[in-house]
């Protein structure tokens, strides 16, 4: 099977236009099959802000209200994903850019609107719980040759857009493109990758696999916020995502190679330490 | 060759929820290849004004300067385009809304960045003028039963997106496809079609044909806001599109099936006159 990449970018490089640039040049520059999946940084609550929309937060989750939809709309599957598209063409890298909605890509359900209802009843408003993602149409225009750049925003079904975690795209998307491509999952985000010591950046585990992450646990040597991260990370790899790769969107090209982030994978890697 | 019609949508219709409800109805209704093409309505000045950016207008025309830039990327590329999509997903049509930079679509130049200035010399900012409508991706999609949903926002191949007119992006589009279909372009606006009295509505063209347009035009029949319109769907028939019509996105099917509005043709078209 050919190779996919799922590369999933958080807002502290959208945020920043030189990151981006750069990221966007490497993310052209990868061989083959890729997807760029994007957040959406603290424009949005900028464009809030200056739009007079109060941003309601509840344990440090914004709460996605009518006005809120319409200003995550407008910033995620408008401005950020268009200038990305436009800056991967400007770089040869003929992409897409898409929403959930477009094609039915990936359909969703209002949290709280099945028998599930949010955390102690609360309602996070216009917020999207994955049901399913269509590979069909991600099928057809990558083995056309394109690129895609999907935004976090889904449907219903129904004609509602929904709000939906980036993070959980990533890993859904991966997990259906899976049965036809042999998928990379590639998180990027502030740390350099999963740290034995949070303080120290050089303290990068490059390998977890169930055994050693059974004895990290125990051992209580991964910070308390990855536990989350990397308990889906082994969900998308039991579904058949081949690995995932946690680190830095500034080392992507490393990231891909295996030289830089925590590589989780079924089995243990075996390589030479090419650092010594 | 297959039938695509290419229709465009003005603000009018954009601005009033209900209306547009009902049109994506019958949009989702035609039976066969189409292409939805909206303009951006008054919701990118209701947001600009709200974010405090004030809109330069020259001679009715709005400055697309920076900021307006990015406000009608957000509107159009984002919230209306996706909208539309979501509803349409909603009536059983799979529509997919694209921008000119996805997947390189529609490619443009900075008006005043070539040879040719704007009028007078005027600088309209961040606007472009179509140079190349790229197909490939259109008939891939349309090949597999997708419908599209085009928004005015193109790119310059160098990362800048420019902000374009709507008519002419259905325009261009509709010549760059009648290569491939039998192509009918459909221009929806306020009036019931082209009037012989601009103030009675019952007062229709039913077809126009390059010999009767001179007549007309001698006669001084046609209101003067008419004639680059219409010299446009003129252009497009001698470019290869079957026929144009114009009337009101409200008559949507009675305009395909010929029955309202004003269908421009290369020939007279012989009819029975059904309303007798």
């Amino acid at each position: 099977m050919e190779t996919l990449y799922i590369i999933k970018i958080g807002g502290n490089i959208i945020d920043n236009e030189t990151s981006l640039q750069s990221f966007l040049q490497d993310f052209a520059a990868i061989e083959g099959k890729k997807i760029l999946i994007h957040g959406g940084g603290k424009l949005a609550t900028r464009i809030a802000t200056a739009m007079g929309i109060e941003q309601q937060m509840v344990d440090g989750r914004r709460i996605t209200d009518a006005e809120t939809l319409k200003v995550v709309t407008m910033v995620y599957a408008g401005i950020i994903n268009k200038n990305i598209v436009a800056q991967l063409q400007a770089n040869d890298c003929n992409a897409i850019g898409l929403s959930g909605a477009d094609g039915n890509v990936i359909q969703s359900h209002k949290r709280g609107s099945h028998s599930s209802i949010g955390k102690a009843g609360l309602d996070y408003g216009f917020v999207g719980d994955v049901d399913a993602v269509n590979h069909g149409l991600l099928q057809t225009l990558l083995d056309k040759d394109f690129s895609l750049v999907l935004s976090p925003i889904t449907h219903d079904g129904n004609g509602q857009l929904l709000n939906t975690n980036a993070d959980t795209i990533a890993q859904e998307v991966a997990k259906a493109c899976s049965k036809l491509y042999e998928t990379v999952l590639i998180y990027s985000f502030e740390k350099a990758g999963v740290l034995l010591d949070v303080e120290d950046e050089s303290s990068v585990i490059l390998n977890i696999y169930p055994d050693y992450y059974t004895q990290l646990k125990a051992e209580q040597k991964i910070f308390a916020g990855m536990l989350p991260k990397l308990d889906n990370a082994f969900a998308a790899i039991d579904s058949g995502v081949s690995k995932v790769v946690i680190g830095k969107a500034e080392e992507l090209q490393a990231l891909i190679t295996g030289t830089a982030g925590t590589t989780i994978t079924n089995l243990p890697i075996l390589k030479t330490n090419t650092g010594a």
